[in-house]
């Protein structure tokens, strides 16, 4: 089994590649022999070779747009290709050419790569591609159904959505086995406190458990969808897993979450850690980033993913105690 | 005011040119001037000068694909633009390179020289842009909601969708104010019958109309989802006068139109021409063409468009008068 990962450096990429890696470790070797797992790890950046891996593992610096290296990576026909290579919503919107450069023109140049050497001979890749709820904006209800239009209300956004609809033609087409996840908001992220618009959702929970202050931009009462990195890391995992007729010609898939509020995730922090952490979270309500954050879906009715065995934490304890668990070691920081 | 119509040689690029003339040449002069209309029309063949018209007229064959050509075009900063040019349905499902280059890079180029034009001075022009019901495909409800997902089922259908997610992208960015229209089948077509797998819908009409044979390849039970020539044109026309902040960031609308089997289809040229006609419909079942048109969406309750103004006909007898009409100079042929 050869996987590719593209974007591999990032926080997903990371956790992804450790979780195959550790599953690896963990099989049983049968009449001396692990089932050979390959992987290739492409960013932007040099991502690390995971420690310890035994099996071959080729990293990898490249851009999406750089046809010579699409060429080499999609060459070697990997099994399954993780595609999670992204600009990122802030900066797609505050550069119009790159953004469009990179999200629509390099998730383009990949799936057209699968489709030139695929037509040299009998090879049909499993193609995952992380797309956001970013494609949802504008009036929609609470919880929004799988069969909800998408209408974004940002560019990156737009070019998710352009990514879903190439993602199901190809995969039509019999060019590949795509299955698109549109991921909620990561919560607890670990790190440093990140610029993004989205990073209180994680801050406030994350810096009062090390002891550090976090602003609150927004009110209490925001509403906000969201799930940990361990679920984003099982729908990556189970969607590379899927039998291609499950999806009935529809591949991109609303992923499960949490539909909290800010005051519910302060509640369940308090219940964890205790109310002596809450006082590091300072409220400085912030109306540029309330009003981005307005315009984001507060929910979803994710039938299709529930019905194809995706699963989510149904409580905001337990994302903060996966979060202490796979961060801290499983204990309180 | 300065409209260039993309695609001017195509049926309903055609019936807009006529459309727009004859209000020129109705408008009663103002103190000895009438309000001076500037065409230009472009397509991949030369279109024809519209006869009689006393403004200026430009016209242009070229492809969206010639970078000069829109350069040219866009250059000359039209107030309106009309983008109706598409490689079909049946050639972009054969021909997947053609599709996606003239559908999609076509599209994205049209619209990439609107911002580049744009970026060097004070300049939005409307564009409108002809989508389709392609945009929809699967399994979807009888009467398809205007909130309803866009899962295409085709390469064009999935061009097409892209094109409504471009538009509506630059719209919200400023670069121009976009409008896109989902087409309905277009019913009575003029002219001889044509290879398009909805070709019947049309020719079961107008062959017998003109004493011919025609072929129904479907069962009467077909429910399908079309208007007039005229009522497409009053789309496109009604779509430039839109006032903007009426579409609230979603640019894209499904058009009215009427929902009808082929059974009610053929009641009603009995009840327009009599019996006798009804002689030359041969019933040839084809099953290739029954399973094409199964995929079809069958009806929508475009509640958008009808507030915004949109109206179609909303029975078959007006379709079939509008075109005995327009094409057969009033009378029964």
């Amino acid at each position: 089994m050869h996987i590719l990962i593209i974007g591999a450096a990032g926080m997903l990429g990371r956790k992804l590649t450790g979780s195959l890696v550790r599953e690896t470790l963990d099989t049983p070797t049968t009449g001396g022999s692990r089932t050979p797992l390959r992987l290739t790890l492409a960013d932007i950046v040099p991502p690390a070779a995971p420690e310890g891996f035994p099996g071959a593992c080729e990293t990898l610096a490249c851009t999406l747009t750089d046809g010579h290296a699409l060429d080499r990576l999609i060459g070697e026909r990997p099994d399954v290709i993780y595609h999670l290579a992204a600009i990122v919503s802030g900066e797609a919107e505050a550069d119009f050419e790159k953004g469009y450069g990179v999200n629509l023109d390099g998730t383009r140049a990949l799936f057209e790569t699968i489709r030139r050497i695929g037509l040299q001979e009998d090879w049909k890749p499993r193609v995952v591609f992380a797309s956001s709820n970013a494609v949802y904006g504008g009036a929609f209800p609470d919880l929004i159904p799988d069969d909800y239009i998408l209408t974004p209300q940002t560019s990156y956004g737009t070019q998710k959505a352009i990514g879903e609809l190439l993602l199901a033609d190809y995969t039509r087409r019999g060019i590949f086995d795509g299955v698109g996840l549109r991921l909620p908001t990561i919560c607890v992220r670990p790190g440093k406190p990140n610029r993004a618009a989205s990073g209180f959702f994680s801050g406030i929970i994350r810096e009062p458990l090390n002891g550090q202050d976090a602003i609150l931009p927004v009110p209490e009462t925001t509403r906000h969808w969201m799930t940990s990195p361990r679920s984003a890391v099982h729908f990556l995992r189970h969607a590379a897993e899927l039998d291609p007729a499950s999806l009935e010609d529809r591949p991109n898939l609303t992923m499960p979450a949490l539909s909290i509020t800010v005051g519910e995730q302060i509640e369940a922090l308090r219940r964890v850690a205790g109310a002596g952490v809450l006082a590091h979270i300072r409220r400085e309500p912030d109306e540029a980033i309330a009003r981005i954050v307005a315009g984001w879906a507060r929910g979803f009715d994710p039938r299709r993913a529930l019905a194809l065995g995706f699963r989510a934490e149904d409580n905001f304890e337990a994302i903060i105690q996966a979060y202490i668990e796979d961060e801290c070691h499983g204990r309180m920081p």
